[in-house]
C-alpha cells in the first residue's frame, strides 16, 4: 500500500471539475463540484445524526437506496436546509446534472454546504452545468475539491494505491469543513471514490465501520453539522474479483480505506477553523474501546484544553479534568500523561498527579503545529485516538459573524 | 420576599472576612475567605461529578456527614487538586481554622479553586490566620467574595428575605467562576448561609432539587471543574419553627433559595469567562421537563451560537442546528425561534424553516448586554431556562495561558 496524489481522481475511471457559477453574490470562489465515473458504481454513504437535516441528505437516501450511483454534484455557499423548498431544488440540482451527462437522476449523490435557511436558487447551478461537465478531466480534482470549501484554507485529499487478488486497485477522497464534528454550520462534507470491485452491502459495511475510528474521532467545536455527509463510489474498473464477503481482500481494502480517511482526518483537524496546531490525542492501556474513545474525545473537545495548546501552555490539569468529566469509571490515581511533538517528549502527570518538569522543554515541544497528547490509563488493552485542534481568536472571528 | 443586600452576610448570625495570606507569589489579589456562624448551623452541599477530584471536596463530606458546619475557609490562587499531599493540607486548613476559633474541625466546610497539580504549602494559611478571623465582622461579605476569585471580573452575591411563619429570614450567598460547568480548571465555588431553622435533610433535600434548575442549567465553557461545591449553611436564628418536612415553609424557603441561585447563576453567566453578554435560552411547550433542559443546554453551549452571539450575529441556523443535535427526539418543523432583549423581540424561524426578518432591528436587539434566546417547541408543555455567555477573543486571551 502506498500514498499516492490525485484525490477523488486517484482511482481509474473518475473525472471531476469544479467551477464558480455564482451562489453567493459578492463571492468570486468556486462553488460548484462534479465527480463522475465512466460507468455505474456501487455507492454506499453515512449521514449527519442530526434531527435537522439538509435537503440533500434525503434525496441521496432515496437516490443509492439501490446501492448504485454514477456521480456527485455538490455545491458550497448555501447548505439547502430549513427551507420548505429545500427538497426540490435538490431534487432540480439532481436533475439538471444527469440530463447533462446522460445519466438518471436516481443514480446522483448530492451535497451542499454552506449558510442554514437562506433560500437556494436553481438559476446560478443551471447556468453552471454545460460549463461543469465540459470541463470534466481525470486531474480535475484540485477544482472540483476547491469548489467544496467554505472557510477551508487548505485543499483536503488523500489517495492510496493497494492490491487486491493481483489487482492493483486505488482509492482516493476529497473533504471540505473542519470536522466532522460540525464546523460551522457550513457542514463537512466527504466524498471518496475507488476502482476496486466492492458490493454496495460491503461498501456500506467498510464505510460504517471505518467511521468509528476516523471521523467520528474528528472534533473541532462539538457542533454536529446538519449537512454532513460521507459518500463513496466504486466503480470497479480496477478487475479485482468484487468483494462481496468479508475475508482477506476485504481486510486489505479497509486498511486502505482506513489509511484515507484517518489522513483527511488529520487534515481537516490541521485546517480546522481558526486553527494553529493539529490536535492528537491517543489514549492506551483503557479497561476498553469505548472507554478509551469517550476520553480521547473528552480532551480533544475540551474548550480549555484547547486554549491552553494555542498558548503551547502544558496545562496537563485540564487533559486531568477532561479525564474526570469523561463519564467513563476510571481509577484517575493510575493516568499517565505526556505531551509530544517532533521536538521531543514530556512526562507531565503520573499516577494522576504532577511530576516535575521543565517548562522550557514543555513549550519548545507545544510550539509545534502537530501536537500529541498522550494517555496512558493503565488499567486495561484498549485504546483510540481522537483529533482536534486549538482554539484561537480567529476560531471566534471566523465565526462571529459568519453570514456577512 | 424581597431582595436584600449583604450577601454570606445577609442573614442574621453569619461574619465574614477576605484577606490576602500570599498564595501565590507575584499576586496582589485577596486569597483567603472565612464565613462562621456564631451557633452551629444545619449543612448541605453538592459536589462536582469530576471524577477528578480536589481534596477538599473529601475533607468537606467527612466533616458534614453529620449534617452540620459552623464555618467555611476558602483558599483562591490553588485547586488543591491532583496532589499526593491535598487531603493532609486540607485538613490542615481545617484545623488552624477550628483552632482560632475555638471549634471542632470536623464543623469546617473547606474548598480551594485555582491552579491543579501545583503543591498547596500551608505556610501563608497559618500565617494569615489570625489576621482572617480578627478581621470577621457582619458586613465582611464583601472581603469574602473577593477572596474566592480568580479570573472572575465582578463580586457575585445574591441575598432575600423573606417570611417563615412569621418569623422574618433572610438567606444570601456568595459565588465565584463562571459557571458550574467548570469555567477555567479554577472551578465554581458557591457558599449560601440562611438564618432560617431547617434541618440538614430538607436543607440537602432543597438544595438536591434546585441545582436542578440553577447551576446546572449554566454553562459557560462545557468543561466540568474538579472543584465544584456549592454548600449551604442554616443556623436558624430567624426563630421560625425548623422545617423538618415538606410543607408550606419548605416551598417557600424553596423559592427564597431559588431566587438567591438564579440571581447567581445570571451574575455568572454574565461573567463568564472574556463574555461580553449574558445568555439566557428559555425553553417552551416541550414533551417533558427533561427535553426542555437538554434542548436550552445545547443551544447555550454551542460554540458557534456563542460566537455568533459575539458578533451580534442573528443566525439562527445554529439554534436550529443546536436543537438537533441534543439527542432529544423532536418534530423539528414546530420549531419557532426568537431573540430577545430589552431594545426588543424578532422573530426569525418559524415551523422550524426561515422567516424574513429585518436584519437591521437583529442587530439593534442582539448588541445589547442581556439576550434571550427564545425556542418554543409547540409540541408539549414543559419548560426551561438556561444560562451562558458568549465566546469571544477574552475567552481565548484567559485560557491560552492561565498558568502564568
Amino acid at each position: 500500500m502506498k500514498q499516492i496524489s490525485g484525490g477523488v481522481c486517484a482511482a481509474k475511471g473518475f473525472r471531476a471539475n469544479g467551477i464558480r457559477c455564482g451562489i453567493r453574490a459578492n463571492h468570486t470562489d468556486k462553488d460548484l463540484a462534479l465527480v463522475v465515473s465512466d460507468v455505474m458504481c456501487s455507492a454506499a454513504a453515512i449521514y449527519t445524526t442530526n434531527l435537522v437535516k439538509g435537503a440533500p441528505i434525503a434525496v441521496t437516501k432515496e437516490n443509492i437506496a439501490d446501492g448504485k450511483a454514477q456521480a456527485i454534484i455538490v455545491n458550497s455557499g448555501n447548505a439547502n436546509t430549513c427551507n420548505a423548498d429545500g427538497p426540490e431544488i435538490a431534487r432540480q440540482m439532481c436533475a439538471l446534472t444527469a440530463d447533462a451527462l446522460g445519466l438518471n437522476p436516481k443514480d446522483i449523490v448530492i451535497g451542499s454546504t454552506g449558510v442554514i435557511g437562506q433560500k437556494l436558487s436553481i438559476t446560478p447551478i443551471q447556468n453552471g452545468m454545460a460549463e461543469l461537465v465540459a470541463g470534466l478531466r481525470t486531474d480535475g480534482n484540485e477544482d472540483a475539491v476547491e469548489a467544496i470549501m467554505t472557510t477551508d484554507t487548505r485543499k483536503k485529499e488523500a489517495a492510496m494505491e493497494f492490491e487486491l487478488s493481483g489487482h492493483t486497485c486505488r482509492i482516493g477522497g476529497m473533504a471540505k469543513g473542519s470536522g466532522m464534528i460540525h464546523p460551522n454550520m457550513a457542514t463537512t462534507l466527504i466524498f471518496i471514490t475507488t476502482d476496486a470491485a466492492v458490493s454496495a452491502e460491503m461498501l456500506q459495511k467498510a464505510l460504517s465501520a471505518d467511521v468509528k475510528t476516523s471521523f467520528n474521532m474528528l472534533s473541532i467545536d462539538g457542533d454536529t453539522s446538519t449537512n454532513d455527509t460521507l459518500a463513496i463510489l466504486a466503480n470497479g474498473l480496477a478487475g479485482n474479483p468484487e468483494i462481496s464477503a468479508e475475508g482477506e481482500d476485504y481486510e486489505t481494502f479497509r486498511q486502505a480505506l482506513h489509511a484515507v480517511t484517518t489522513d483527511l482526518c488529520r487534515k481537516m483537524a490541521a485546517d480546522g477553523e481558526g486553527a494553529t496546531k493539529m490536535l492528537e490525542c491517543r489514549v492506551t492501556h483503557a479497561p476498553d474501546e469505548a472507554a478509551a474513545q469517550t476520553v480521547a474525545k473528552s480532551v480533544i473537545c475540551s474548550s480549555l484544553l484547547k486554549a491552553a495548546m494555542f498558548g503551547a501552555d502544558a496545562n496537563w490539569g485540564r487533559v486531568l479534568c477532561a479525564i474526570g468529566y469523561a463519564g467513563v469509571p476510571l481509577d484517575v490515581d493510575r493516568i499517565e500523561v505526556r505531551f509530544e511533538s517532533k521536538k521531543g517528549n514530556i512526562l507531565v502527570c503520573e499516577n494522576g498527579a504532577g511530576v516535575p518538569f521543565s517548562e522550557e522543554k514543555a513549550k519548545e515541544i507545544l510550539l509545534e503545529k502537530e501536537i500529541y497528547i498522550l494517555i496512558d490509563l493503565h488499567q486495561g488493552e484498549s485504546g483510540a485516538t481522537a483529533w482536534g485542534c486549538d482554539l484561537t481568536y480567529d476560531y471566534v472571528k471566523i465565526n462571529g459573524d459568519y453570514r456577512t
